[in-house]
């Protein structure tokens, strides 16, 4: 059946899918290849995610500005890593107003070169660094294997983009922004993440080295939330941006670059939801509380209603997000829906609970219902909703933790990643040739070595050459 | 000298120019044909667009989505009268991740063709209906002529697409969003508007009937700023959108689409700005106050600054923007830049100033400079802000109304036109070959019938034939 939603244990991907069409927040647009429409529910949670990381970047002193879509084809040619990486995911335009371009443009799979090209424009002296700039925007890869939200042919996306005068300051520029992100998956969307380096077969095409923020889903996925690039003068020197320095010699400067795109929507989901539908952190939904008057005649409508519209009122002055669904239709299908599409929670006013001067009240993720006194209902739910949001995160982060387990044999390795998954601390020698075997034979990759790793030795978890440190390792989307 | 401002009377189009790359607002892309960067100056005055705008289609029920940029291009041609109008501007992607596509893709000029497919799958009945969305996003018309913020090759916009089960709640919806427009316009903007009907020569391909606000421009030139069309059952026509009525029947929905661009921010300019650099109002200014002291010695400099600095920190706090510019420069050098920058207004305190308990106050649109006490200069700068907003409405108003001229001859109406231009408001007699005939002699077009016209027997200004209403004339954008 179309509308019911495949457990987790059954088929996980399904599952997926199955929220996101129960949720009503997106679905494929298969009429363009890879593409798909956010529809109002999911949008909403996008704009949330906006909203706070937008103000997180102007407190660290960046400044949004936007450029163009389409890129000169030859730009992307100079810096070799990165056309190599981004050649196979390209769309390319090669007609405009009905003719054949002369130059063709490719639409942007990220802004690098373009932005290098004015930077080459903007900056001439070390006064006018650093310089601290982020685009909201979309972006086209090519994909062939998609999946609603972690990887479409166009996404939505931040894409900071900085320049400074010295590496030290790149990098610490870098190391901020990793921690923005993980501020922000770990407070905002409830994910706990483990911040990393990337290892070279893993990095950006054209960046020095990357650092992401890895996530761990409920089928023992990793997921990659966000990366922040130290791109060193990669692309200084493509575009020639130099600045005179306060001896007044003429340098590289040293860039940076970092994003998060709409694909955080697909780590909320297999971070939080469950059987029944969506399950959303407070900070991000869209529907904070559904309250439901329960009634058989119009007088007693008339009176649950009133009690129900006056409580959404007082929850909304609080700046909750409020449905008062007083809709001629069973409780049980409105308990549904809003279970499915994520409301945080639910309050029922019936007869009895007027006579009682009490309410139902039921968190979308707590088994049992309660009932709570009406007088103090509004410090009651603002409290829940602020409970719901540390529950989440413990949760998760208990999971996650009950997931990553010191692996120091390839039969437990390949045991571990052919049942439950998780991120498996191993030892590895360090040499990417490795890391591709294993990836070849167990699809397994290095998510990160995570920061501030402590040092040990070992053998490595494939070849069993000395380690000077764990790495973590696991399936990913 | 790149670093001056011409000035409107000498050339208003290099002015328009000037004023853009005095405040930082913008520059040609040069290398991806007709299009612009918005640089950090410019997109925050559209943040600040988005925000208002945004937080109105919110409180008129309309929620946000988004749909995939590419549109096949098959699409497009299902509605004749919009691939008529479209077709010479599209920019089409031809080859998608290294390989020739067997379906092409047109980048979105406007979005009615595939969220026209996407209203057939989701409306099935009456109770899916209004369908109210709005979308956020770049769009791209190959366009021969380019000026920065007015017409670009990609510019951002909002498009709202709503369907409705009768033509006269479509109507509604049109005239409602008109309305949210000149509302904005005036109200935020504040730039007068009038609201009218197109002419069949002018309306958007594919819609029935097109509305739109019309603002004056300082060289008397009109800029239509925003639009709002009655598609009728063309693309539920196109795209089969039906839904089942109370009746139980079959029918076609009617739609409407309305949107506003970055455009606005070229009427911003040419609305307020002067010769010595943007004018702001205050509901849209990156920079309400920039406070300046005034120090010849380090002692000097620490007695202004901590008062200016306070002083800052008191007006941050009741919501405004501001600048503490203590850096080592000429004072005339910070008043020079601010006022190019369009900084609402701008504080100086000195060393004589501390004595008198006072500070010299300078509003960006008032010439002449005045002094205020200390005690009280939160409650001032307010007000004055507040002020500034209505005067700068009040005296474009005043230039609007004074240029709108009934014009009654022929040989008038050309000297208008050659001259200052303006509104004329003149008979027409309704003919579109007409119409076509004064813009080919004149360049003048008609912007709009205004809503509410009164009904008043005339002659056509062209053709003498009988008219039975004025309409508006102008040189547009």
């Amino acid at each position: 059946m179309a509308d019911t939603i495949t457990t987790r244990a059954k088929d996980f991907p399904e599952w997926y899918q199955d929220v996101i069409r129960a949720a009503d927040l997106a679905e494929p647009a298969i009429v363009v290849k890879g593409a798909m429409v956010i529809k109002p529910n999911g949008y909403a949670i996008w704009e949330k995610i906006q909203r706070e990381l937008d103000n997180r970047f102007k407190a660290t002193g960046h400044k949004n500005a936007y450029f163009p879509m389409f890129i000169p084809e030859s730009f992307l040619k100079k810096e070799a890593e990165h056309v190599e990486g981004f050649s196979p995911e390209l769309a390319v335009v090669t007609i405009g107003g009905g003719k054949e371009l002369e130059e063709r443009y490719v639409v942007r799979p990220t802004s690098e070169t373009i932005i290098g090209h004015f930077f080459n424009k903007w900056i001439k002296t070390h006064r006018d660094l650093p310089m601290l700039i982020n685009q909201w925007a979309n972006v086209v890869r090519w994909e062939l294997r998609t999946r609603m939200f972690l990887r479409t042919s166009e996404f939505l996306w931040q894409e900071g983009h900085t320049a400074h005068a010295t590496h030290d300051e790149a990098l610490a520029e870098v190391l901020r922004m990793l921690d923005v992100y993980a501020d922000f998956a770990e407070n905002v969307m409830a994910m706990p993440v483990i911040r990393g380096e990337k290892t070279m077969n893993e990095k950006f095409a054209g960046a020095l080295k990357s650092y992401c923020i890895e996530g761990l889903m409920q089928n023992g996925w990793a997921l990659q939330a966000g990366t922040s690039h130290d791109l060193g003068q990669n692309f200084g020197k493509a575009f020639d941006v130099k600045f005179q320095n306060l001896a007044g010699q003429s340098e590289y400067v040293w860039q940076t670059s970092w994003g998060v795109s709409t694909r955080l929507i697909g780590g909320l989901i297999m971070t939080h939801s469950d059987d029944a539908g969506l399950v959303c952190p407070p900070k991000l939904a869209p529907y904070h509380v559904v309250i439901i008057p329960i009634f058989k005649t119009p007088e007693e409508k008339a009176a649950t209603s009133a009690v129900g519209a006056k409580l959404a009122e007082d929850l909304k002055a609080k700046g909750l997000s409020v449905v008062f669904d007083d809709r001629d239709d069973r409780p049980g299908s409105k308990y549904f829906e809003w279970e499915r599409k994520g409301a945080c929670c639910r309050v029922e006013i019936g007869p009895k609970d007027l006579e009682k001067k009490s309410y139902a009240f039921k968190r979308r993720d707590v088994e049992k219902k309660e009932f709570a006194p009406l007088d103090g209902a509004v410090a009651h739910i603002t409290g829940q909703m602020e409970q719901m949001q540390k529950d989440l995160f413990n949760k998760a982060k208990a999971f996650r933790d009950a997931s990553t387990k010191q692996v120091d044999s390839w039969d437990a390795f390949k045991a571990m990643h052919e049942g439950p998954g998780g991120f498996a601390s191993c030892h590895w020698c360090g040499d990417g040739k490795c890391e591709a075997q294993v990836k070849e034979e167990t699809k397994v990759t290095i998510r990160c070595i995570p920061l501030g790793n402590p040092k040990e030795s070992g053998a490595c978890i494939k070849c069993g050459r000395p380690s000077a440190q764990r790495v973590l390792f696991a399936r990913a989307y």
